[in-house]
């Protein structure tokens, strides 16, 4: 008893709770750098910061996790320094479990786009990403040059993994190559197939490198047998269901990708395109593959009006840019008329545009429910005036603002999950 | 004694201890929002924030006091918000003594200016301010519209103070006229004079709206009778010494001003002009009219390796944008070889601009004697990477780490004036 216990502690994923009304899940990552509770929202930490806020914010605010990008850490600082550094966690000091994702999202979509053709011109697309210079891509390879050195710079299945273990982020994600919206069936039935050889490479590679480390290392291996993931070792593995907008592709995909050694599922290349529907959609179709056992990653989408649909078909984990980037642009959230017993998602989410004059004197706290530091502490009318004069303090109360909003929101969702009520 | 020691605790300046070899001086102010040490820094906290970093991070800091802007502050969020805020410590959470200039230097350098003869166009001076519109400057006042409302604004001696008081500074100047450097001798005299015939009227404004306050305002007036400190009329008022570069013109205004029913003296358009040796002079002329129990602030002048000359002519409080500004260009301040028994100035003061690339794989801490926030977390090589990245952490972890150098020099000036070593 005593020693299930232990075990179950030491697993990598747990599911404390299941709903009898949904596929919703209460569930326990466990990593090297703490644990996740899920439900749970992982806000982008890009090049290896949470925009606007230092690790104390970040703890302050109660995140549990963030999200890191292989391709942009690869460009700037580097991966050979990240690794000197001893990690990204030691070098961002966000002392927090990170996810990684592939690369794959931008090497190729800086190939694929159809605003780039060419995809050899340095251009900032319009994520605002300023995209390389390409050189060369092949079956198997994308190669370019860094914006930033000139350094040629090459991802491959095997590259990206070894990226990510320098990186050194808790979750990593298997090289994907994540179709353009819209697609072909053609396409997205080939960019599918090619996202399934490659797992199995990124498999490979992964424990190539693991079952090195574990012989040349032996004191992390020694430590890892006490507690498995205190070591680099034991980084989880994700694989990334692709397969368009088609319904076939999406669920041979899942089928594919669920029937793999991995630590966890993540689901690319969803694509709100025409309708929040069509998103919805590409999501239900595959969940009825996702594993009881295993957590599941919903790449890139997670606007607050989605989420609980989505943790619904068995969603665990969501990184989405727009809690901070939509607080950089003064769009402050506000979660009203929380009502997920609703047919749909939750009723109501506003949002302030705090830049508009309405706000100029307006004195009250941006959310007079909200406990976060800036709303107790300062008023419309300050933030206002903060945007107004681009000041930088703006952006970092607004983003701590959106993010302490996400994370009551998701400590919502979870207490809901273990009362039965989603 | 004991009552005594109550009234020396009320007492807006106090000096604690003289030096024997200069007239460098320990002293205390006491504002309705605390204590002030000096010799003290004064960072500028311009539109009411302290560029980049939160309230909770000022604390952290340890900082002192702040500095606003009246002219920025009339401008944007416009005096009225402010008034309606309850004040400017209200509206910006900075909870400490704060300090505000009277707006002649910005309103005067618009129309002075020789790069703007005309004064009426809107653009940025060199210190990158936008300029407004000017509508018409007489001996009496300055008139212009707002760039961000169009608004008309009006500056006067009167008008300045009423300004100050509804922002609620704890420390206020008189309205001045700043001379531009180089000017002439005629020029600085009239501006000299023009200084003094309004510090008379200030100081009458002041007065007449303290006393309509303690009419009017009965619960406030005995709160002031119980801590003369806790209440607005106890904004302290400062006059401003002028006389531009000629040592005649500074010591007839040194005469003058400290001869005023002030609470303090400030020095104001000090130029550094051709040389720092200048700089110094000017404030060595009026060194020897400077009262021996009010306190004295320079204005808008204080680079690191100045300030122990100046403590030595007995100025107690300097504000100046250089460590906050510096920061945000990537210019991290480090002191070493502090040596105060060398003549002249501080042997060394070290800067280091952060974002050139030797740094870019230095994983030691910007100052590895360096106990603040930054230091104690993030390398060399991390803090470029946010530089060259253009990542808004990167500004605040600068701006948080020359202030805390900034503090902690100030810090160890006192104990050195506290071990008669200054």
């Amino acid at each position: 008893m005593k020693f299930g216990f232990i075990l179950d502690m030491l697993k990598f994923f747990k599911v404390i709770k299941r709903s009898s009304k949904s596929k919703a899940r209460l569930g326990l990552i466990n990593t090297a750098h703490g644990q996740i509770k899920t439900p749970a929202f992982v806000p982008v930490a890009t090049k290896g910061t949470i925009k606007s806020l230092t690790p104390s914010q970040v703890n302050e605010i109660g995140l549990q996790t963030a999200f890191v990008n292989t391709y942009h850490l690869v460009t700037h600082p580097g991966i050979t320094l990240i690794e000197k550094a001893g990690g990204i966690h030691k070098f961002s000091r966000l002392n927090l479990p990170l996810m990684s994702d592939s690369g794959g999202f931008q090497v190729f979509s800086l190939a694929k786009s159809k605003r780039n053709p060419q995809g050899s011109t340095k251009r900032a697309d319009v994520r605002g990403e300023e995209k390389p210079l390409l050189v060369k891509i092949s079956e198997n390879s994308v190669l370019f040059r860094s914006v930033y050195d000139g350094r040629l710079i090459e991802f491959t299945p095997e590259k990206s993994i070894e990226y990510q273990k320098k990186i050194g982020a808790d979750i990593i994600m298997a090289f994907d190559e994540c179709t353009d919206y819209p697609a072909t069936y053609e396409y997205a039935k080939k960019a599918m197939e090619r996202t399934h050889k490659w797992l199995k490479r990124c498999i490979i590679k992964k424990q190539t490198i693991d079952d090195r480390r574990s012989k040349i290392d032996i004191p992390q291996n020694l430590t890892s047998t006490i507690n498995p993931l205190s070591s680099k070792n034991q980084q989880a593995l994700y694989g990334v269901i692709q397969g368009g907008t088609y319904r076939d592709l999406r669920r041979k995909s899942a089928e594919f990708v669920t029937s793999q050694a991995l630590d966890g599922i993540a689901i690319g290349g969803v694509s709100v395109g025409e309708s929040k529907k069509e998103m919805r959609e590409q999501v239900r179709w595959v969940s009825d593959f996702l594993p009881v056992d295993k957590p599941v990653h919903l790449l890139g989408v997670g606007q607050i009006d989605d989420i609980i649909d989505l943790v619904k078909y068995g969603l665990d984990t969501f990184d989405c840019v727009e809690p901070t980037r939509l607080a950089r642009m003064g769009t402050i959230y506000k979660i009203s008329n929380f009502n997920p017993q609703a047919r749909g998602p939750i009723s109501k989410t506003e949002e302030l545009d705090i830049t508009k004059s309405i706000f100029k004197e307006k004195l009250e706290p941006l959310d007079i429910n909200c406990r976060c530091y800036t709303c107790r502490n300062f008023s419309k009318a300050y933030l206002h005036h903060l945007f107004k004069q681009k000041e930088i303090l703006a952006y970092s109360l607004a983003t701590f603002h959106n993010l302490y909003v996400m994370e009551r929101f998701f400590a919502e969702i979870r207490a809901l999950i273990e009362e039965n009520k989603l």
